[in-house]
């Protein structure tokens, strides 16, 4: 017997990852979700049958959507983290010592339940002091804070099912609104290339770039996502992610990290001419 | 009925395209060479199961493989391009004016022959009056080179079959040679992600480095490849490929491309740790 999980990038475009065996299977209130172990890529995280994590890359996307906005920040305190019920991003950013503060609203607290037991290397900071978990819908919570964080990261599934809300003008609003002056929001943001994740990629820039002042994209090579070509996007009031952005700053941190380094982070923000004219579109069309 | 062609990244991850139909299927002296159509990706070239390219995104390789060393060498006139049966490179290599001789030596005259009745638009140059085309294996052509050329294109397969004397050393120190003292080689450097991908980057790159003075590797986002991470090689005499290469100079020439410009030139050396790491042990091997 041979047991596959499969995704389709498009009609008849097909990913598909041989797994030794399910590890967890559970359906809560807001979804199905599924662990299985493989040999190639270790143990996968699965929610409505869309990939969302694997063991061998889950690095490079937690590493980008955390180091990237932290390093041109000059000093992130407080810190709101919408969806990221695996841990990851909670992970990358306890290793920060001059961060206070985390806020972490999941929608659902099965994911962060299973993930914590099948994930432990994902989920492992979920009991440092400074992390406070909300489970509560990120759109609700996101309405009653005001010039509160220095950093919003929203760590979102696909713009469908639960994760819709968070690709709507209103959420985007509610957190320029709930950010400080110099606050940042950096947020998943689907991939150029098969034609349902060119929709999310579009969707969700053409809001952003109508909510904030500064409003950029960069990628990184994620193997397991769709086309591999991942995009991140930069919402910011005040500070630019290349101009502003200190490399000698960040790196005398001394944080050590396997995807992440100050050369990438400029390399990172410069997209392909075919992202470009597709981020044009978006923004031509507001 | 559903037809579908699929490759396999790791014994236990697969890539499949749904096709409509097989254009063409062709058992050359060296190598199967199949051309089928899909709704995805357009034509797909496939040889001996690996496959080769897309209409969607052979864009992306044929211009990094190009574009960047034109972008670093001042003036490039005198060419050699080994594999490239399918005509791409030609294509972009001839929108340089200032490029007087192509030599291409392509080791199987029946790639060029499929491609030009089943790609058109990729083999839409061949018959430029600066391309030389020689049915040759290019290990053997290259022996007899000297002092010769600006730049030499490696646009080689995999390191299986017929593209496995293109990752050899001898084959190298016969393209140094076959270079002026300014001269750049620029190869397809496979992938740092999945096993056997690593291993030709790994091999490659430690016989390229023993050979080369400078000695670099870059990276673009290529869809249809294992991982869409695919590297390059960038090896020269005398020019290094950032710190030599003038922006300036190539946005005056107005070619438009549609994935390559000299902001992402810069970004495509800078490359994730993890990958610094690997190409770094394949050194240390020398």
């Amino acid at each position: 017997m041979s047991l596959w999980f499969s995704e389709n990038y498009a009609d008849g475009v097909v990913f598909s990852i041989k797994v030794n065996k399910q590890l967890a299977s559970v359906k809560s209130e807001f979804q199905q979700i599924d662990v299985y172990d493989s040999d190639d890529l270790g143990r996968i995280l699965v929610i409505d049958d869309y990939l969302m994590l694997t063991e061998k890359d889950e690095f490079i996307y937690h590493e980008m959507l955390v180091h990237v906005p932290m390093a041109v920040h000059p000093k992130v305190e407080q810190i709101l983290v919408i969806g990221a019920g695996d841990g990851g991003i909670v992970r990358e950013l306890t290793r920060y010592d001059y961060v206070k503060k985390i806020d972490l609203v999941e929608i659902d607290e099965m994911v962060i339940k299973v993930c914590r037991e099948f994930f432990p290397q994902i989920a492992s900071k979920f009991d440092d002091a400074r992390v406070n978990i909300h489970i509560q819908d990120g759109l609700e919570y996101v309405k009653y804070c005001q010039n509160q964080y220095d950093l919003i990261i929203v760590d979102s599934t696909d713009p469908v099912g639960p994760g819709e809300a968070l690709f709507t003008e209103d959420f985007y609003r509610n957190c320029y609104k709930a950010l400080k002056d110099d606050g940042i929001m950096v947020n998943q943001h689907e991939s150029p290339f098969y034609p349902i994740d060119v929709a999310g990629m579009k969707k969700a820039h053409k809001k952003i770039y109508r909510v904030f002042d500064i409003s950029e994209v960069y990628q990184a090579h994620i193997p397991t996502y769709a086309s591999g070509h991942w995009l991140f996007g930069f919402a910011s009031k005040k500070y630019h992610p290349t101009r502003d952005f200190n490399a000698d700053r960040w790196n005398s941190l001394g944080i050590k990290t396997k995807y992440y380094n100050t050369d990438l982070h400029i390399g990172a923000f410069a997209l392909p001419n075919y992202v470009k004219e597709l981020l044009k579109e978006a923004e031509n069309e507001v």
